[in-house]
């Protein structure tokens, strides 16, 4: 069994926002040479997501208020969470709606994707550095 | 390491239903002799789920009335991806909230359930033919 | 390839409550003596969650907030699923929104987290003997 890992390091300036990590997963998957097995792409961060989805601009405004209407960043004393000092409070949240990690098959060296599925690092609480992990096993 | 891979296919005639899938994916790892290891269930598409929940009508209708409420399909037009010409960003949120993928561990050749666990594909936006991905590592 | 199983019991007494099982699962590794893989956590019951966010007493109070609000136990009635005589329909919602399962990767014989990262059972209808599986594959 081959395994493989990689740390894709982000530092999103806004406090919200959806980038397309399709391509950085396929350059670990063709790094690693696994040719059948599993990728698991996560979030290391507990206020930032990994999810699969289209890659459409106003899809991402839609996700963006359907979250904001959900769980709204303001006021920030509506949260206990943010008795401790931080203001990130529906950033977790939002994190647990859209989900920690992606798992996607690994067919003949190739992620096993439909024809519309890209990978998404999701932050809800920007404006420092953050890391998403990749880490394939396989043969 | 052993690997298996195979499709299954829906067309769902309504827009939104919930299928049990569990035969059809223990018919997959029996094909695939895995005795240890993981089975990865998918949606290939972005507008459709699959996760593991209990197989009672009364509880589809709740989910389906939650997400309906939560995430309703029209007005079409309160909804940015919709301009594109498609009717479908309440399907694409409410894949999110169900999840895109179910992680099983094969144990003795089984797939290792508690006592109420079925796997569904949830469809969102049926009325086509549309795909998931049965993935089987192990040994 | 090694494979590990280990069944973790729970018996919460509080009809909702997060219980931070790192430890448990950190202790399932170390038997495992798996050095690179994958580990997947997963409720074997269907109104339960396992989840990854961070061990804070005022955010799991914001959890149960959301879900409640979201998703509320009472009245009874408002869920079909209770027709049959039970009362968890919002147990079974709220797993939904939370999460089934995480799936973890092993690097160098240890869980390969983010600095915050703790996993979580999350009960939604205590009362009874319930339990968390934790699958090992990897070398």
């Amino acid at each position: 069994m081959k395994s493989y890992r990689k740390e894709l390091w982000f530092n999103i300036q806004t406090r919200r926002s959806f980038v397309n990590i399709t391509p950085e997963v396929e350059k670990c998957l063709r790094d690693s040479v696994v040719q059948e097995g599993l990728v698991l792409v996560n979030a290391m961060h507990i206020s930032a997501s990994v999810f699969i989805n289209d890659d459409e601009s106003g899809l991402h405004h839609d996700f963006e208020q359907f979250l904001e209407r959900l769980v709204p960043h303001e006021p920030i004393g509506q949260y206990r969470h943010n008795d401790t000092g931080e203001d990130n409070a529906d950033a977790h949240i939002k994190r647990q709606i859209m989900g920690r990690e992606a798992v996607i098959a690994i067919t003949g060296g190739k992620l096993d994707f439909g024809p519309w599925e890209q990978i998404f690092y999701g932050e809800f609480d920007g404006g420092r550095r953050k890391r998403v992990l990749v880490k394939i096993i396989g043969e």
